[in-house]
């Protein structure tokens, strides 16, 4: 199969970094066009870029020029990729869907629309039917976004206890990696022998994007799931990975036994899809009592499944877990990809140029 | 006046290390008699002790020779603190109160025990009630107890919600200092970059505690108050100051403005004590979003006051908060040495040898 | 006495914080004026300064407004203390000078100018005599500097051996602290599980600034030392203190004992002034195998001594050791400050309006 | 071909885990028996075992049952590892070899022994002529030693230098990480936020291995290289990755430029052995001015390689340079394995059952 041209908005930033990562070696993707802001325009991606992973970028991808991200550097892209800062990602990622681009973002920019699936395959593969509706009909163009990177794990987590059992309440406290940051986070001084109990928007994003995310899709709109979550966010000094303290109360009883049967029951909605960033089971619940750790765990499947332990029952709830997820991967970049992936096993994505 | 003097069992780990400190200068207290196991005694303090505290101890306590934990060698002591591990503080603590000692412990061994007060003596120094009780006026000796670095602070927090409008649900997730692990906490490799979900017991201790501490002495019994808790611990890369983030549903309803008036009017039941290691106010509120933190607010006010902030409303409960206090000090050493000042305060220490 | 009056440019940094913190409750010396960058000015100090120490600023200070850095502002200020960086520290503490005023400045802008004294008080009181040329004497301003964070430690060890034994050759390695690149210091991905080994120009700065310090002044010029230096410099992984491993070679041989002898021994040149930020002693030495050690040592003294340990044989040199010293107390704010006081014990400061 | 069995002495160690890591999937050996101290011994070696590796052990290596470390339990065994503690190396395994094993080993009991070479395959692979010697043929068994994790990258690294130019003097400077105390190194509260400059032995070895590794053998025994070392070692909060200062002097004059291509150049004495754990060059050199940096460069080519920077001139040697690598991968078990694999390419692998 010939593969996708694919163009990335905010390849310099950290989510960039990891999609230009991660497509080096994609067997569906081609990376072709890296788009920036003006500042790094008309200069190398390797010099341009603050890179922080360990591998340094491929040579070749290094080599290419950064352009602007507009609709006219992206012609020949059939896919459009987008690690962008929430402030400018109304703006860009919208001009591009309206030029008839299909925009895979991470940006929580369009999350809530009603026309733009909220994504996580595994749990709601189905929300692509949101782009049969008229409005993203008209332009050929559309959006489709993941979660924020402390709301993917948390899904996953719920949504094989939701299936079985109905999730009521939720209430969750993030201990949130510095990368979830990005390049502009936390200084030394400020992240070092120190908890910060304040992330800006995190807690309301984790309240509404479950509900959308564990909702049905009747008459072409997402009918949220009545799910109440109340979540206190953290960031600590880590460098990679959300662990999350979860209790949850349940429409029906369920054992801590029989929750985790149906955790690692779980396989989801694109089970026969063979996504190529699809871990082998999206959810990988530890026995051990001191696990998850983040440091330990977070690159369980390559970084693309969560990992749920210390099942057990809970004085207020119905029962209580830990969840650990890879914040730039799964909850991210790989997240993104994963996305993406989806589109084009459903058919979804049109070759600008036929190959 | 002649100050009382004292005994420290257990005085080379990090609580009792933290006891030495703060008695250096102690207004009621002079440290006499350093005991600790076997490995260390009938050598100087200065030399069997891996002293962890920035300053060092002082020249005439370093030079001190250690004793064992047995009663002989405590005859002259008017009050014992215990800063022993659980694992030998029932049996040590046990003989020095049928020897007749007042044994002021940070140890978990008699904190549920029906004829020991659990104290925070801003809270429940009204417990000192269940000293007049058969058993502990037998021999004359009796057990005071702190409850677990990880409660006093949220006992300290709920306390004026319990008063002012009852406490019925309390949700917390701790971020827990390595220092409350002692000097066998995790190694470095262990906690660098990493959260650890689990620390053995310490769930338990918080949901079984709070309701001690808040409950009343009715016939020489406490009644535990019906707050039911949840606790998720969690290890975190801090040196000190426990974090907490907290979600209570309180019987009456109230406002966060209604609840932060509460805790800013809190002075506790030892206002008219003039107990030298009590903080100005028991409660420090903070206005801005993003405090307390851990390290720029655990030594607010000595590090023997609470510091509470993002006071907001919860979509599952009444409300929610964050809560920060300093595990070795307040949570520790400190609160150790004020319930040990209540009783001197109170006439509830006899003097060995009538000075 | 009536307090001089003070004027601090740059009061918003990290240095500025320091300076605002001593001045709180300094015998000699008065706040009055706060100037920052444009972006602060007009408006509160509490507001507009990211304030990044455990106490928070006094009330009254939080309140002031903050001005610009131009000397109409500073009018009725006796010194000036500047924490500015060195970026735009050449133009405006040059504006200061010549408009009559005595700054005293923690950048690196006039370090090496020849009629600015860069003063280690204990080490060369003595070049104040620069003060006397005719270019400061003009105008009746003048700037004297402290040296950056990582050379006053190291100056002030190197000092008494240079005295007695002539030192000709000196390799370091230094390990400093992320607040020594001040509020704009590495992001927490960057710091975190890491070392940084380069720090832009510090190398340069203690291969040059070393001679200059241990020089004499004749014929009104500083006559460097002939001292040869090697400087590697490294970012580590803590809050604050600057840790240095040390290789000198001396004129004149020295045993390790002679030279902790000679170190123990040092009072220096500000013996008789009576400093109120000068420590006890300048130099703590530690006999220990393992001491200094960066956070448990850096606030020997109140973060004003510099601590030196395992003084022993070299293979290559004379002998070798480990200098720590805060580098934003003694090595930035604290230096700056007794910079200023020893100007006021010499009488070298001006009343501006007669107290 | 079929795979040599190995056992491994010390296996539920630090370097014990990673060899199990190692050998999980070794084209050339196959691991067969696991042994550890009596703590361990007679139970499942992922019970016995804490941990540290981010992806588990096998499952058949977890369920194999841990012996003890005497050579009935290991004689089917072809080669034996051996990650030991140097407190119980020297009898363990003077008594495999007595026995006639092939023993190599990470540990420091037989480094200098002038029968046993310490070896750094790259550089020194023509030390296993040591083994031709009198006393090792006698029983057929034999020790082969790589050097202390701080010793192996700097040896690599000097290793062309020394070549080409002659290595004189040297100044090193080490920033090392918790790992290389193995699973008993410093608790997290002595850890963060510090730099402990002082590692029990470690400046002894790196001043004394250094000269042996670069040395040549003459007449069967190795003639020192006669390179003066001068090592200050410190421990600092990273994970992984020890990182060096040093300062080289040159027996005859070299450039930066000269010093950086005889750097890239070298491909060492084992260039034609296709060992399957050698990194395709044995040196990387980075140009940045602020690599290598110790968490974005210790995984180097999988962290085998030594990673060499800012090389540049030094105003008191010939030169100076940062030097990385990875202390449990290519500064010990990495390292251990590729001495196993240069025995077993050269033919010094006796079967002990014919395959």
């Amino acid at each position: 199969m010939t593969r996708y041209t694919v163009g990335i908005l905010g390849a310099t930033g950290l989510v960039g970094q990891r999609l230009v990562e991660r497509l080096a070696s994609h067997p569906w993707f081609a990376p072709a066009v890296l788009g920036a802001s003006e500042r790094s325009t008309g200069r190398p991606y390797g010099e341009v870029t603050r890179w922080m992973l360990s591998a340094a970028p491929p040579p070749e991808v290094a080599r290419q020029t950064v352009v602007p991200c507009v609709p006219e550097h992206f012609a020949g892209c059939d896919l459009v990729l987008s690690g962008l800062d929430a402030r400018v990602a109304r703006e860009i990622e919208g001009t591009f869907a309206r030029a008839g681009h299909a925009v895979v973002s991470n940006s929580s920019a369009f999350r809530m629309e009603e026309d733009v699936p909220l994504l996580v395959p595994e749990v709601n593969a189905a929300h692509l039917a949101l782009l049969d509706g008229p409005r993203a009909r008209g332009a050929g163009g559309f959006v489709v976004t993941n979660p924020n990177c402390s709301v993917t794990g948390l899904a996953l987590a719920l949504a094989p206890l939701h299936r079985a059992f109905g999730v009521r309440r939720v209430f969750v406290a993030t201990m949130q990696a510095l990368s979830g940051a990005g390049l502009e986070g936390p200084r030394g001084i400020e992240a070092l022998d120190n908890v910060i109990p304040f992330i800006a928007g995190e807690e309301e994003k984790i309240e509404r994007e479950i509900g959308k995310i564990l909702g049905r899709v009747e008459q072409g709109r997402v009918q949220p799931a009545p799910a109440v979550v109340s979540a206190h966010c953290h960031r600590v000094a880590t460098l990679d990975g959300h662990l999350e303290a979860v209790s949850v109360e349940l429409e029906e009883p369920a054992t801590p036994e029989e929750a985790v049967a149906a955790l690692r029951a779980f396989r989801g909605e694109t089970a026969g899809d063979a996504l190529p960033s699809a871990p082998a089971t999206p959810i990988v619940v530890r026995d051990e009592p001191d696990r998850p750790q983040t440091r330990l765990d977070r690159d369980t499947l390559g970084g693309m499944a969560v990992v749920v332990g210390r099942v057990r029952p809970c004085p207020l709830t119905t029962l209580r877990c830990v969840v650990l997820s890879h914040n730039t991967v799964r909850g991210a970049a790989g997240g993104t990809l994963l996305n993406a992936e989806l589109l084009a096993a459903r058919g979804l994505l049109r070759r600008r140029v036929p190959a």
